[in-house]
């Protein structure tokens, strides 16, 4: 865990430049608008440490797999989120010295990124080895309304010199990914074009042919006036830039403001990408800088005006909470039902991919409560677009008659993961992508959903299930074998709770939404069931069959359910007696003693106990929480947000707090020593769901919202913004009152510790702050 | 299934080229000696479809381990038999034009594996593109007398034709293994040496550090009479040749004589590497090829003395079985506790790494029954010897206190699969490596190996057991979680009955072995326990109680043990009822697929019962015998002579024939369509052991031999050589008799159908051919 950012309401900070933890920063510090992002790197050269990442949303590429023994049904390729060119750069040589940040005496350095108004500023004093001086300041966006665009102004002044620069701003476009299995480059050069003050470079990706035109265009002030300048165009392998040289006088500042675009092929024609760049650039350098910044302000304030959290008496958590909010921001914005929410975002390219089932069971309730109710169905329609290979990749496995089975990861639709424990068996996340579904309707009351897209999926999901359990002759009941639950500590066992669980309401899910569908709309129904080759008897026959046969492990003795056949067989120790010395036991121990130890990665049977709270009454709740939870290592940043929310429920306020702070601050403390590789994008959401699910309590049921809201001891108060139902409300708690606004959508009632209360619109309702569960 | 080597009882007889199979032909036709070995490749240019492989006996290389997800506790390498110089290549050009049967007509072609004389031989004749002729002849041994060395006759004649021809003989040490992960070449030059009729070079391994200098020296004759030629020396990278160009006239015979030899750091200094091939090489073509062949075919004749096996009435299957006992022999002499028997032997690479378990399981009775006892003993030494590493291997999964765990597959001790679910949990191997222990002192009577050598790897081995297994509260039993059993179609299951009864076993009979050593010698019991630092009472207490209180899955109801727990959770389907469009199931259906099917790779409840038969009854054996064979699907070439084994025992001759023809010609026949990477070398010592043990009945018992021989019906009879208590015996079996001579080694007597039949030397009993079961 590390320390070193300041803490602040709204801003990152970094003071002093922490060399060491330079690529930690570059994580944190990533700017991204959901089209196009990149990490916090500098635009001059630098030569230390350093992850430059620049990634634009929906261009993957298939690296090919690596994998010591080869499994049938396993992926050709694993899709890889492409690092792209890098359009940040700017070359600065002072008197024939380049500045390097690695290399020259660094004073007075802040790097701050402003979530507040979404830009990234740095300054410094440098003093190179020739002694002279130079102090920086450079300011960017990635605009969130002009979103394949970002815009940099670089300011230079000499202060103990006067002398020549020469600033080249440049597109490399000549990029590697980092984690790249054969260490292959992954973009071919189509077409470049190099001007005065501008540069354009098209670069293609190998096997996707995905187009990316990256362009740059720049100016040049002095002493506040835009200066004529003259620029000598460079052009190298993948490479394009101008170099101008400029004359400097000290203490009067130079100022380099470059606009740049990034358009990929997958929203223009590729024909059309180098004309529509140079137009791009002109538009936006036509608005200026000054004008990009004051829209991206208003549009970020906007943004907060609907799902801002405020923490009194707690600035880190302030802060917290809001780098959380800032990030789903940035990485998914909503309006693009072919994008997904990579576990990195736009902050690293580790795991590959882009989508897991992290979106459906973390991010969704979060776009859900926050944002235009298009966001989340986008993310359904995401899945039902995939539909099809979902049901190639069971069929690859061996099932048939329309089961699907989506991936474990995925780009395209395609499985490219290649652990077989996880690839084949960890087949959960069929149940989460159902869910969503469920969740999407049940908080928006869309039920038209259901037969626009929602029925195909809920089906092949449904099928899969029916076609992935057996009948066990021994047992008289329907087994589920070979399978990895959520909690990854345990591979290819039998009857996991959790899936168990997970496929019975799956079934009886698609049960209920055939019947809604049909008696709603049986033109509908009749054209579903032709598309699919739906046979209603002999499907739900068998559906319910297994609904009413399925086994689930249990102990009566201990009134647990166990979370697979055989748990009990464990040696059941808790996590409080192994030593500091041996965690985290991923690190510290072979994959052979973690799999036969009791030791929990991630919430398992109490994921499903957080899914389906409303199946259980609260005092089997308690037990399956004091049962799995002391065996519960969280090496997963998915699991403290569950256990806070348990927690919650049960009424251990202390302890949800607890496992609140262990993924709020995540990534600004690097809680995991990896924040380098990126940040925990999808469990942010997780931070975000204990807030609001855990201490506001809130719940959805037969389209009511219901909040039992309670401030943790150590802050004063903190309050939430939902949408829900055409409102939004704001849910302000405090140790002593709850105060309820009813910002925008007209009258309306919520429950509030289980009392229905009626908000006039623009109202605001004031209770006492009661000790009470979510109910 | 492939049927076009000619059958014949001593040789392998392609006739005519076949050159879409010459990579299957050329796995067959390998030669080795125990020290080194090659593929059947051609001596000249082949540009066609071939697997170049020469092989020099405990030369390996680390290569760097490919693996999608690394797990702790993986091995950072994989070790991997080492493809090295290859010293048989002569370069034949005939007025400019290559010899090379890809691009020549090809007429009269035999390739000849002569078995009895221990030779390669092949004739053809070739009608180049400019119509010239010439007939060639080549033959070649690798030396078992001169066992670092090789000599090749190659004789051309010219046909059609008076002119030129150039022949080149090289050694090519620019060799890749056609397996290496990261496509690396992991040899780099030394040194080299060529001469007018000589060439060296020495090669070293990267990492490693072996060296191996490969030499040729070489005669030319022109009709019989040696001949005066002007060698041209030629160097290029890891390549040395010598150029002759000679006249020739038609029908004139040219014969190169090339001798060759490998001398490894392993067995010399490397200093003196160079001078001792030249004196090698000096040696033995003093001798001459002709006394060379001569040697061989004696040397043979003595070891066919010692382990043929006849069948009268079937040319294919006497074919069979004389290719398997020919190729063990090649492969391993025991002369070198350093080395051990690749599954592969010198045939090819694949599977990299020397040491499986089948070692032990598999060759090591074939060896105690065919060859001095030496020769096992020093593969139970091989063993010893890595118990250092086996601890430390055992150390890296988290256990203690000596306690050992040999790896899956390896070279020098250090485990080399990564896997998980083998690497770390396919742990019966330890079993069999405590039971060749015990096979070798039963077999023997060399029970002094218990204190020199035994004791302590059993006690490394017991030590893991008693760790491995955990209590459980809820069976109140010990259970053994998490494994992979023999049959690798289940991963990660709980209480494989073939590992716990194994388990017990060792526990037992490390008991049972330090009784033996404290009666016999308490001093060097001593010495045994400070060296092992060995705590009997407690150490045994544990034992004890495990011993008392494992658990062994069972259904009371069916009369079988369970392979593993919940394995009657699975729809028992029979492999008859699958179609064969789906077969192989390890081809045909999903990783995912086959781990939730009851189907069965190879014998596992089963494999406990063949080696522990004489603690279950008949009846027990035969039930779970029709409970688990109908469901095996053989996908292991280890797996039918296991079932051929038990079948005899059952009386089921027709089915122990079946099993045993399914390994018997698995590589002269490609059964598995794989034999171009190589033959199944270990697998070879299990059809000798379903005709040793399955047809002849043989068992060991209190130093007893116990005989109960049948004859299968498509053949008139069969005998088999077995060494047993210093005898040589000779078990001739017809449908009416069973004649067995005691060849040497003094009166003996022997249990024949249970009774006890007294030998004297050099005599003759006939007994009368019974129908009965091995007893």
């Amino acid at each position: 865990m590390k320390n070193y950012l300041k803490h602040d309401e709204w801003c990152i900070i970094e003071e002093g430049f922490h060399r060491e933890y330079n690529e930690i920063t570059e994580s944190v510090c990533s700017l991204g608008n959901g089209r196009m992002g990149q990490r916090g790197n500098f635009e001059e050269t630098f030569t230390g440490k350093t992850l430059q990442g620049n990634y634009v949303a929906g261009v993957y590429y298939p690296d090919k797999t690596r994998v010591g023994w080869w499994k049938n049904g396993y992926p050709e390729y694993f899709a890889k989120v492409l690092n792209a060119a890098n359009w940040i750069g700017i070359k600065v040589e002072i008197e024939d010295e380049i500045l390097d940040l690695n290399t020259c005496e660094v004073n007075d350095f802040t790097r701050v990124l402003n979530m507040k108004d979404g830009y990234l500023e740095r300054s410094f004093t440098a003093t190179l080895k020739s002694g002279k001086q130079v102090r920086v300041n450079s300011k960017r966006i990635n605009s969130i309304v002009d979103d394949e665009s970002g815009v940099i102004r670089y300011s230079i002044t000499p202060i103990n010199f006067d002398g020549k620069i020469v600033l080249t701003p440049f597109i490399d476009g000549d990029i590697k990914n980092k984690d790249a299995n054969y260490d292959e480059k992954f973009w071919e050069e189509i077409q470049k074009e190099t001007a005065f003050a501008e540069g354009y470079i098209e670069l293609k990706t190998k096997k996707t042919g995905f187009h990316v035109l990256t362009g740059q265009r720049f100016e040049i002030f002095q002493n506040g006036k835009s200066v004529d300048f003259q620029g000598f165009p460079i052009k190298a392998e993948k490479f394009v830039a101008s170099q101008v040289t400029l004359n400097v006088t000290a203490n009067e500042e130079t100022v380099l403001v470059k606009y740049a675009c990034n358009l990929s092929s997958e929203n223009h024609h590729v024909d059309d990408l180098l004309l529509k760049s140079k137009a791009y650039l002109k538009r936006i350098a036509a608005k200026g800088f000054d004008k990009m910044v004051a829209e991206q302000a208003e549009k970020w304030a906007s943004k907060w005006e609907m799902n801002d959290i405020m923490i009194e008496g707690d600035v880190a958590a302030q802060q917290g909470i809001r780098f959380n909010i800032f990030q789903m921001n940035q990485t998914y914005t909503g309006e693009d039902a072919r994008l997904n929410i990579g576990p990195k975002g736009f902050t690293g390219e580790k795991y590959g991919g882009s989508t897991y089932w992290d979106t459906e069971a973390y991010c969704i309730p979060f776009y859900l409560a926050t944002a235009d109710q298009q966001v989340s169905r986008n993310l359904l329609v995401y899945r039902w677009k995939q539909l099809g290979k979902a049901i190639e990749n069971a069929q690859k496995l061996g099932f048939k008659d329309g089961a699907a089975l989506y991936p474990m990861v995925t780009m395209n639709g395609e499985e490219c993961h290649n652990e077989w424990e996880i690839t084949f068996e960890e087949i959960h996340r069929n149940g989460a992508i159902a869910y969503a579904i469920y969740d999407y309707v049940n908080y928006t009351g869309d039920k038209k959903y259901l037969a626009e897209y929602g029925f195909e999926v809920l089906l092949g999901i449904a099928r899969f299930w029916a076609q992935r359990v057996n009948w066990s002759e021994a047992k008289k009941q329907y087994v589920m074998l070979g399978v990895t639950g959520p909690n990854e500590y345990e591979n290819n066992v039998n009857n996991n709770f959790y899936t168990n669980y997970f496929a019975v309401w799956c079934l009886k899910y698609v049960i209920e939404a055939t019947e809604y569908i049909k008696s709603t709309d049986e033109a509908r129904f009749n054209e579903l069931a032709t598309i699919t080759n739906f046979d209603e008897t002999n499907e739900f026959g068998k559906f319910q069959h297994i609904i009413e046969n399925m086994y689930f492990p249990a102990s009566e003795e201990l009134g647990v359910y166990l979370q697979q056949d055989g748990f009990l067989d464990k040696e059941l120790i808790q996590v409080k007696d192994l030593p500091a010395a041996e965690r985290p036991i991923n690190q510290k121990w072979s994959w052979d003693r973690i799999l036969r130890s009791c030791f929990i990665k991630q919430a398992d049977v109490l994921q499903g106990m957080y899914f389906f709270e409303d199946d259980f009454d609260l005092a089997t709740i308690k037990r399956n929480y004091d049962f799995y939870e002391p065996m519960t290592v969280h090496e997963s940043s998915l699991s403290p947000c569950v256990h806070s929310i348990l927690a919650a429920k049960l009424g251990d306020k202390a302890r949800s707090y607890e496992f609140y702070n262990r993924a709020a601050r995540l990534d600004l403390d690097d809680y995991n020593n990896d924040t380098e590789d990126g940040c925990h994008i999808t469990s942010m959401a997780g931070t975000w769901m204990s807030l609001v699910k855990g201490f506001g309590g809130m719940r959805v049921r037969d389209e009511k919202a219901y909040f039992s809201p309670f401030v943790p001891e150590n802050w004063a108060s903190f309050s939430f913004k939902v949408r829900f139902g055409g409102n939004l409300l704001n849910i302000k708690t405090t140790s002593d009152e709850v105060i309820i606004e009813n910002l925008a959508g007209g009258d309306t009632s919520i429950f509030l510790y289980g009392e229905e209360q009626v908000l006039a619109e623009k109202s605001t309702l004031t209770v006492e702050q009661k000790d009470a569960v979510a109910v």
